[in-house]
């Protein structure tokens, strides 16, 4: 058995993160940390987990819980796995940091976005970006993951091949997105209210939110150019899900049959990437809970822009179900081991 | 491998099946049923199901079913399985009924409340009431299972030990439950419309409900007397999920340790059965998704009252994940076999 | 013109009550106090409000605050207003307490359910409690009025009547409460957080809310014997709206008729209570945004209960509304004046 | 008094419509259309109407209609207006069309985007486009209003005085919408059940929605070119409300406050046009059950891109409300009359 640590273990993704490893058949979570209710009973918090957890909330001594831990998920604010981690963590424990602290290879962008100084930088060469999709023979063999944040894993999963093959022209890239709430995470806060959020929709972040530079790189490196892009998050009343709505111009005229050809070539053997038969588009309802990725496309000839459009569920995909493809990666499981939670609908 | 056939598969409470039987280790699923959209993919209807399902709807021919089938489940409206039902069929497969028309003994009231001729009343007598956790010994014994109603079950369960241990007036007993929207079907009717359930309460089938006979009856059975009870439901503008608030007066002071026990007497060693801890009560958001469910009471010594209180999933409890258990025990299978799921939060 | 003043007006209370009397055309608004905002700007804590208010948030200084008004608001928390209120407040201003304080007539009851010391029960005897439909010769020549709750507004007016005709037994009385988020309140609270609310009910407050004894005394009022009841609120995953279902066993045999003619004795002329037609139940949507409770009722033979059920918006006739309509009854305008909302649907 | 019918009073907007001409102080409605409930009382449709509207529904006879009325709308389903419309009634009475039928010029793009053959395209040319803040004097004078469509009136008004004044590149232009699910009307379909609807977000309508006609066409008159842009409207679980968020290209590097200036140009006298403090964005929360417009941008110096949203209640300025204010202006009233609905929130 892989013996789990979770840093954070009572945000959304943290919480989920423990459903999933409570359902793996290969691991069991030694370390529930939460920093803000440390010695309260985990199943106190999470009502969901009574009689399924057996354990107290422990604090984020890292260290410590290296020395007992195979692996540490580090599911907390942006910040603190870089002022944790260090070389004797590193020598006992694999990482995957759900922050964005490692995700960003250029220290400078990530200070810059993120507006926090980075407490170690040395880190980040060797971090590997987890998105397993695309960097998958590089997670096996990693000892720190990067694992993506949920908005760029959609978004990058849905213009990934477009990018990849050159079909598009990457200075047009308009991504539009889409987010439930429980991405906001459970920090008090009144904008995060029910009565706040319940029977809206609002852009957020507008040309300024942090996932744009780990969108920005990622996509450059799969065309090899500097892509510089918009980004739109909105808020959603709904728990969990996100749409990603992208645009951009094609470079020429192309049937639906010559992109879908692009995207089968990347994704056709990918069990948690789902490429929709024609003419259906995804729907955040249909992938809740799972760890698929639906995702399909429309080309416009009227304007010359294909349309596609990408949907995960943040919480799975876009956090911690991620975060387990990722362990099991580099613990040389099957991919999808403690994975296989249909879709839940309604 | 055990194989399975649902007539009525894209129903919610019959999606919902279709996506445990999928997921339970001994199971094959060989025939999706469903009138309305025969010769379509399935996945095509629940595109949650997408590459998970490959298979097309078939009609409702129960014969042609049982000679494939080794169980069947009929999720089907009030009085088809009834009709469908004979002694070939029941010769070939066993089959667990998701509607009422197993459920109520006295054949009279069942055609009074539901308002339909009853027409195969031979079978009444040796269809088992599928509350597990009740009936457990006479459901591995049948072939004819009668799976509860979605209130019916919460409404049970959560007044059993009382009544069964005689600690309350059962002339007393008052249940106000709500239930999620799912349990209104997928009928396309005006007032399940999302605008017309949305920001919305009321209550419904006042002092009328078909529930109300079946939660009678089965309290009768506990108790050895007549109960009559008030049952009211409630629409709830949420997808899943039944709370079941009960009132009845106790018979002499008692404390909450006493009540407890009694509890603890019948459900102490239940799996899908969670009494809380004193002072936490129930609420729908920590069983969804799971078969669960959630019982606590408190005892109002103003009034001389306990109010008692459940919730389950009416998708999972109070419908697929009762028959899935029920298939189990039939087969002789262990109990909570494909039923491990984690009530998923936010 | 009447000047008003508004105590703790960005809570969701306060805001509705700005709203109002926005739209009152014998009304000024000249104090929008909000202790948390003091100086910023009423329409960035209310962006609905933009362009329509003018003001910047003040403190809560009802002493300056009473040389200015005609009449004060105060939307806040328990004990405030009795902690500020004084004979020369009341000397200048008429006052209008959405709280708690001056509801409960005996001290002790108020002291022990809501435990807090009262800071001026010398002001308890006066004040008037402002259910116009009962008590609204008393509510024309009160200075200081006890605005009702939320929960007691609607569970008493759908009772009232049959306690007052002593058409049931009051010790057979239980209400189940349903309410929308907003009854709340603002703070920043985890509990009350889009996704703990959304997809979830449950029960709170059991057998301990403190509109309970409100209720309680009001009836007993009616009745004029002491009520010892059940009172259960349920939070409900919506914005707005209180839906009371009460139950209690009826004294003798009556007929819907006859109930409906002591309905009709205390409402028939009554604007703003709708009692539906036979047959027609209230349901919190038809009534979203309005001074109106709509109220039925259903008998039940064969229990010998009746089932009364009521629906208000909770921030309006539970609040806003109903502290609108005191006002216009304690300066002699019509009592309807500002209150001409339409229940918006959907 | 104005007397006022309604053919289609019984859908979202015929019945947003109704409440609207209910408060109006110059209006009494004369006629309650709706073909599928004639004779019906139309406060057992909607029940929030209870003891304000006494009146049974009528067929669509709108010969006899104009007989009766001083105006007649029409809330029907595309190609209903077009089929009715004579000059005998236009001889009679003015008609706002709430439906597509007259939106747009040129009939050969009407009858291609809506696969419908246009059944009076004589009066085409005099219908006037009724977006009261572009076309005020026009509609002063018409007979015939075409009332804009709820995305179209959201999208054309966030980008006009960009378009007008020549900021931007329109073949830039790309508007991603949200709407809210009353949008999508009261028929029963199962897609807009409840348990469709929440929890999911989805776009429809790629590429392909009949709005975007009309706002190109629109468009195309403010700059005097040819308008060809993407438009992607997605639902909403949510009741009400659209945000549209739009993007072009600027055609140089301008400031916040030259681009604001612009808007101020066009907006800075209307009414029911709220243009955002800097930095503050559109959300639809802020104008629900309103007649207003939130709008404002940002510049995107990295991309050379400004976001442009807007958000309003797609009932009331999308549909009935901007039916008001076409018909004050058809008949000489104060443009705001009856229209004095604050914002509603939460």
């Amino acid at each position: 058995m892989i013996k789990a640590g979770i840093i954070g273990s009572t945000g959304y993704a943290g919480a989920e993160l423990a459903g999933f490893l409570l359902g793996h058949p290969e691991v069991q979570v030694v370390w529930y940390g939460s920093r803000s209710y440390v010695g309260e009973e985990y199943s106190s918090i999470y009502k969901n987990m009574f009689r399924m957890v057996d354990a107290k909330c422990m604090d984020d001594n890292m260290e410590e819980l290296a020395a007992e831990a195979d692996v540490i998920f580090t599911a907390t604010p942006q910040g603190l796995c870089a002022s944790l981690i260090n070389d004797e963590i590193l020598g006992k424990a694999k990482v995957v940091d759900l922050s964005a602290d490692f995700r960003i290879k250029d220290v400078r962008v990530y200070e810059t976005w993120y507006g926090l100084e980075h407490k170690s930088p040395q880190y980040i060469g060797e971090a590997v970006y987890g998105l397993c999709e695309i960097n998958r023979e590089d997670v096996k063999k990693a000892r720190l993951v990067a694992n993506p944040g949920c908005y760029t894993t959609c978004s990058i999963l849905t213009l990934y091949p477009l990018v990849k093959e050159g079909l598009v022209d990457v200075s047009s890239i308009i991504i539009d997105a889409k987010s439930g709430t429980s991405g906001a995470g459970r920090g008090a806060k009144v904008p995060n209210l029910f009565c706040e959020v319940n029977e809206s929709i609002k852009a957020y972040g507008i040309a300024s939110h942090r996932h744009t530079p780990e969108i920005e790189e990622q996509l450059g490196y799969a065309c090899g150019e500097t892509v510089v892009l918009n980004f739109t998050p909105h808020l959603v009343p709904m728990n969990r899900g996100i749409l990603a709505t992208a645009y951009a111009s094609l470079k020429k005229q192309v049937s639906y049959g010559e992109v879908r050809a692009a995207y089968e070539k990347y994704y056709g053997e990918e069990f948690f990437i789902r490429l929709l038969p024609e003419g259906v588009y995804p729907e955040t309802r249909w992938v809740e809970g799972s760890n698929f990725v639906d995702i399909n496309f429309k080309i416009d000839e009227r304007t010359g822009r294909i349309i596609a459009i990408g949907a995960l569920d943040n919480l799975v995909k876009g956090a911690a179900g991620q975060a387990v493809q990722n362990m099991n990666l580099m613990f040389g499981l099957a991919e999808a081991t403690g994975l296989g939670r249909i879709p839940m609908f309604p």
